[in-house]
C-alpha cells in the first residue's frame, strides 16, 4: 500500500501537494451537504477520487467487476426501505375528516425514508474479495428522490388528488356511505347516469351469469376468452348505433386508445384531427399511433375545415372528436364534421362515451338524437349515426357497468380486432359484466323514462342554480358544471359541501380542466328526486357564500368567463327537445293558472313514479 | 362557354392540338383500369384535366368550396356502405364446423362491398350551386382499401384469428359449451389456471357485492370510483407482495404498459432493459414512453450485464422481465437481475402475472417461492420479492377474475397513481370484481392444495405426453407447450382436437410467437383430473398420427429446436420441488412394491378430494 501510494504520489498532483494529515482527515466518511444524494457511505476522499479523471475511471471499473454488494458489506447499507406505512390510510380518505391527510403528513408520522440516500443492497453477501479495497459506489439515479419531487410538484400545485370513499348503495341509490357504513351522504357527481348500476334486470342477468359461466372469462379473446356472451353484446351493440359490426374492450379508454394508435400508425401518411378539448384516452392514442396530430379548436368546424385543407386530398385523415364533452358538457358538432370529413376525404371517429344511454329514442347516443324521428321509426339509413365512420361507447356510465367498444363497418372492426394489441392480448372482460351491459343497453334501447327523467331533473338543478346567481357553466347536455376558478377553492367547497352537508361533488381541477377553470361537477340522475335536489340547491348556496365563490353576477361585472355571465351570448337550446321532453304540459299548466315549478314536480313525480313501476313490472 | 373554350384553346397548348371529336369522346365517363381508385365517376376529361398543373389546382379549390356533395348530387353516389353482414358470424365460430368461415368468405357472400372505390357521399343535399360546372372529387384515400388489405395479409401469412366460441360452466370445471348448449367441450387452455372463477367463496362475495353496490363503480377512481373494495384490494395486494402499496388497473395490459409509459417518460434519460420475450403490454408500455429501448437475449444475465454497463451510472433505468413466459414457460432469472439491478443502479420491474397464485407458500409468484421458508414462516425482509422494486400481476388469470395491478413502495405508487393517464382517466373496477379477486387472493393466500395439486397435473400431463415421443418444450413452470412449428398444421390440430375428440386446446401462432415455433399450449388446472388427461394424451398422440406431426425424437434427428430434443441439454428442474409437492411419498410407495404412476395416482386422488372438502367446508 505504501509502495502504491508513493508511486501515486509522484503521478498525481492532488496527491503531490496534499498533506498526509489532510489525507487521513479526507478519509472520514462525507456527511456534508455537498455529497451527491445517492453516494451513499462515501469518504471524501473517495467523493474526490470519483472526480479525478484517473481514479475516477478506475473506481467505476472496479465496482463494476467487486458489485455494489461489497460496498453493502464494508460500509452497512442502511435499509430503511421497506418499513410499512399504514396502507389503508394511503392516499384515501377513509373517513371525511381524513381528507386533508396526504402521502407526506402519513410518511413523516411514520415513514423514515430516506429521502435524499439513494437505495443500497440490503443483503450482506460474503465478499468474494475480502482483501480488496473498499471500492465507492458509483453515483446512481436517485429513484425516491424522483418520485418525492413529482409527487411534491403535485402539492405545490394543488393538482394532488385525494380520493372521497364512496360506496354507493344499489338499495338507496343516490346514497353511498363512506369508509364507515353509518357515514351516508348523496353522490351527485357519479357518471352512473341512470342509475344502471343497480338496476334489477342487469342484477338479475349478473346473478345468473356468475352462477352460470363464473367469475372471470378464463383468458383473451383468443385463447378461451370468447364466448356467447362477448358475440351477443357485440351484436347488441352494432345494433345500436346501426353498424355492420363492434368490438369490445376492457375499457372505453383502451377503446380509444387502441384503436386510434393503430389506424394512426398503420395507415400510411395519416393525420388525426382532434378537437382540443378531447378526453386523454385520444390524446394518448394519437401520441402512441406516431401520426401527424392537428388540433382544432373545441367545436370550431372553420378551424378544423382550415386545417383539413392543408392536407393533400390523397393522405388519410381522421377526425376524432366527442359527442358530450364531459367537463363542460359541451356538444360536437357531429353533422358540420361529417360534412367536412366527406368533404376531404376523412373518416369520423365520434366517442360518445358520455352520450351513450342517455340521448336518441334508443339510447344510442347525440348522433342518434339528431336524427330522433328517423330512428324512432327504425330508418337509420342516411342518418348523421350512418355517416360517421366509428363510433366508440362505454358499459361503464349510463350503462352502470364496466368495458367500451368501438362500432363501425365490419373490415374495419376486423382490422382492429386483427391488429390492436390492446385489443389482442388481454383478458377479456367477465361473462357476467357483458351478459349485465347487454341487458342494461336492451333495456335503454326499449325504454324512455329514465333518460328523460334524468334530463327532466337536470333541468330542474340548472334553472334552481341560475335562479340563485350560481355560475352554471352554461351547456345544452345533462352536465352541471358549476365554475369556481381556483383549485384549492374548488377543492375546499367539495370538502365543505361533504363534511357538512353529506353531498359528495368532487371538484375537478387541474389537468382534467385548464388551470383557472377548476369547477364542481354535478351529474343528476333519475333518482335525484325533490328533496335531493332542494337539498342540493341550499347546500351549494351555503358553501358559495361561506367561501366566497364568485357569483355569475360576478363574473359578468368582470365581462365573463368560458359561458358564465358572458352578455349577449345566446344559450344553446337543450339537446333534448321541450317537444321530446313534453315540456308543453307545464306551459299548459301555467296558462291554467298553475306555478310552472309545482307543473314541472308534478311532472317529474308522475314520471318517476312511472319509471318505478316499470322496473318493478319488469324484475 | 364558347368564348371559354376559345380563350382556353389559345392559352392551353392541349386544348389547342386536340380535334372537338376527340374532346366529346373523352367527356364520357371513365370505366378503364387506369382510373384512380376514389376517382368516383369522372369523366376522361376531368382525368386529364386533374392532371394539368393549371386546371388540377383549379379544380380542386371549385371541389373544397362547393364540397363534395355537389358531386354526389351530379354524379349520384353509389351508397354500399352500409349493407349488413349477419354480424352473429363475424370472425367467430359460433359452431364447430363454422370455424373455417371467416370474413371474406361472408363478405364475397354478404357484402357487395366496392374494393377499390373509395367511399362516397351519402346524402342528396341540394347543391347550392346548380348551374355550376360539375366537379370531379378529388382522389382521397381508400380507407375499406386499406382495411381490406390488411386482413388480406393475416390472412396470407395465416396470422388471421378465428375465435371459438367456449362457454366455460362454473358447476362443470373445466368443461365449457360451444355456441350450443349440448354442445360440451374439456378446455385445456385457460388461465383460470386454479378455477377460481368458480370458487363458491369467490362467487359468493361477488353476489353478495352485486347486491349491495351494484353492478358498476360509476366513476374514475378520482370521481365516486373510490370506494372500500378498491382500498382493501390494494391493501391485500400490497401484503401478498410484501409491499408498501399497491395499484389496481382494468388490466394487466393497462398496468404494464401506463407503468412503464409513465415512468419511461418522466424519468430523466430514462434506459429500458427488456427481454426478448417479454409479453405485448410491457413492449407497448416501453414504446409509448419514448424512453431509450435495450433489448436483451431472454434470460440471459450476461447480455444483460453488458448492456447494464454500457449505460452511465448516473442514468436511471428499468429492467423490465417476467417470472413465468406464457408461451414457452420458461422462468426468468429473478435473483440474478435483482443483483444487477442493485449492481447497476437500476429498478426492477417483474412482471409475476402467469405465477401469481401458482408459486410460493402465499401464491406471491415466482419471487415469493425462491424464498419459499421464509416466506412460509412471515419473514420476507431481505427475500429475493423485497428486493424486486415494481411487482405486477393479473386478477384476470389464477385469481379468476379480471383486472390487474402494480406493486412497490409507496412513493412509487402514488407517482403511478398521479401521474399515469391510463389509470386516472378511466372507470374503475366494479365493486363485485375487486371483491371477489380479493377473496380469491385471501383463499389462495391461506391454502395450498389448489396449485399443489395444479403442479401435480402438470407433471402427469407432460410426463405421459413425453413418454408418448410429443414434443413437449421443457420448462420448470405449470405451461405445457407442444412443438408444431407450423401455423397451418397448429390450427389444424387444435381444429380436431376441438372437432373429433371434443378437447379445447388453442393454436399458438405467430405474432404470439416467432414463425415455426407454433404450438400447442396446454395448461392443467386442479380440475384435470385423470380420466380428462388420459382423454388429452389419447387425443394428442391421435392428431399428432393424423396429421404426421415431428415428434420428439425428429426434431432429435434435426439436432434439436427450441429445447425439444436437443441432445446433452440439462434440463431444468421443476420449480415446484419434489419436497414442497411431496413426491417423497410416491418414492416410498414403489419402494413398497406399488407402480409409480399408480401412488401419483392416489396422491392426485387425495389431493383432489380435500380440495373439495377444503371449498365445501368454507363455502
Amino acid at each position: 500500500m505504501e509502495a502504491i501510494l508513493r508511486q501515486s504520489r509522484s503521478m498525481c498532483p492532488f496527491l503531490s501537494k496534499t498533506s498526509p494529515a489532510t489525507l487521513r482527515s479526507l478519509s472520514t466518511t462525507a456527511t456534508g451537504h455537498d455529497v451527491s444524494p445517492g453516494a451513499g457511505s462515501m469518504s471524501n476522499l473517495q467523493v474526490l477520487a470519483r472526480r479525478c479523471p484517473i481514479m475516477g475511471k478506475a473506481l467505476a471499473v472496479q465496482s463494476a467487476r467487486f458489485g455494489n454488494n461489497v460496498l453493502a458489506g464494508a460500509f452497512g447499507g442502511v435499509r430503511a426501505y421497506h418499513t410499512r406505512v399504514s396502507r389503508s390510510r394511503l392516499h384515501t380518505s377513509s373517513a371525511k375528516e381524513a381528507q386533508a391527510v396526504g402521502v407526506e403528513k402519513l410518511s413523516s408520522k411514520q415513514v423514515p425514508f430516506p429521502h435524499t440516500a439513494a437505495k443500497e443492497t440490503v443483503k450482506t453477501q460474503p465478499s468474494p474479495q475480502v482483501g480488496a479495497p473498499p471500492v465507492p459506489k458509483p453515483v446512481t439515479f436517485d429513484y425516491d428522490g424522483f418520485y418525492q419531487n413529482e409527487l411534491d410538484k403535485k402539492h405545490k400545485d394543488k393538482s394532488y388528488r385525494y380520493f372521497n370513499n364512496i360506496n354507493r348503495l344499489a338499495k338507496e341509490f343516490p346514497r353511498a356511505h363512506m369508509a364507515s357504513k353509518e357515514d351516508k351522504v348523496t353522490v351527485w357527481c357519479s357518471n352512473d347516469y341512470l342509475g344502471m348500476g343497480r338496476n334489477p334486470q342487469v342484477l338479475k342477468t349478473m346473478h345468473e351469469t356468475l352462477d352460470d359461466y363464473g367469475a372471470g372469462a378464463g383468458g383473451t379473446r383468443n385463447i378461451s376468452g370468447h364466448n356467447q356472451h362477448a358475440v351477443t353484446l357485440e351484436n347488441t351493440l352494432a345494433k345500436l348505433h346501426a353498424k355492420e359490426a363492434a368490438l369490445v374492450f376492457s375499457s372505453c379508454y383502451v377503446a380509444n386508445d387502441a384503436t386510434l394508435a393503430t389506424l394512426g400508425s398503420k395507415l400510411p401518411n395519416c393525420v388525426i384531427l382532434s378537437d382540443s378539448l378531447n378526453h386523454a384516452s385520444m390524446i394518448q392514442g394519437i401520441r402512441h399511433s406516431g401520426a401527424k396530430k392537428m388540433v382544432f379548436r373545441h367545436n370550431n368546424v372553420a378551424d378544423l375545415e382550415a386545417k383539413l385543407a392543408s392536407i393533400p386530398p390523397e393522405h388519410p385523415k381522421i377526425i376524432a372528436f366527442e359527442s358530450v364533452y364531459s367537463m363542460c358538457g359541451s356538444i360536437g358538432p357531429i353533422e358540420e364534421i361529417c360534412d367536412l370529413a366527406e368533404k376531404y376525404g376523412a373518416i369520423t371517429f365520434l366517442d360518445e362515451v358520455h352520450a351513450v344511454g342517455m340521448y336518441g329514442p334508443h339510447g344510442a347516443g347525440v348522433a342518434e338524437h339528431l336524427d330522433y324521428e328517423a330512428h324512432l321509426a327504425g330508418k337509420p339509413t342516411g342518418t348523421i349515426m350512418d355517416r360517421v365512420d366509428i363510433i366508440t361507447g362505454t358499459l361503464g356510465k349510463a350503462y352502470g357497468c364496466v368495458g367500451g367498444y368501438i362500432a363501425g363497418s365490419a373490415k374495419l372492426v376486423d382490422t382492429i380486432r386483427s391488429l390492436a394489441p390492446g385489443f389482442i392480448f388481454t383478458t377479456s372482460l367477465p361473462p357476467a359484466t357483458m351478459a349485465g351491459a347487454k341487458t342494461a343497453i336492451e333495456y335503454q334501447a326499449n325504454y324512455q323514462g329514465d333518460r328523460r327523467l334524468q334530463q327532466l331533473h337536470t333541468r330542474a338543478v340548472k334553472g334552481a342554480l341560475n335562479a340563485r346567481d350560481i355560475p352554471v357553466i352554461p351547456n345544452p347536455s345533462h352536465i352541471v358544471p358549476l365554475l369556481v376558478g381556483n383549485a384549492e377553492v374548488a377543492k375546499q367547497a367539495s370538502d365543505l359541501l361533504l363534511e357538512k352537508w353529506g353531498i359528495y361533488v368532487q371538484a375537478i381541477n387541474y389537468p382534467t380542466v385548464p388551470v383557472g377553470q377548476e369547477r364542481l361537477r354535478i351529474t343528476p340522475t333519475p333518482g335525484h328526486v325533490r328533496e335531493y335536489r332542494d337539498h342540493l340547491v341550499e347546500a351549494v348556496e351555503s358553501v358559495w357564500d361561506q367561501l366566497g365563490i364568485k357569483r355569475t353576477s360576478d363574473w359578468a361585472a368582470e365581462g365573463g368567463f368560458i359561458g358564465v355571465g358572458e352578455a349577449g351570448k345566446k344559450e344553446e337550446a337543450p339537446l333534448w327537445t321541450d317537444k321530446q321532453l313534453e315540456v308543453d304540459a307545464v306551459l299548459k299548466g301555467m296558462k291554467a293558472g298553475q306555478d310552472a315549478h309545482i307543473v314541472l314536480e308534478s311532472m317529474l313525480e308522475k314520471e318517476h313514479n312511472a319509471t318505478a313501476q316499470a322496473v318493478s313490472a319488469i324484475a
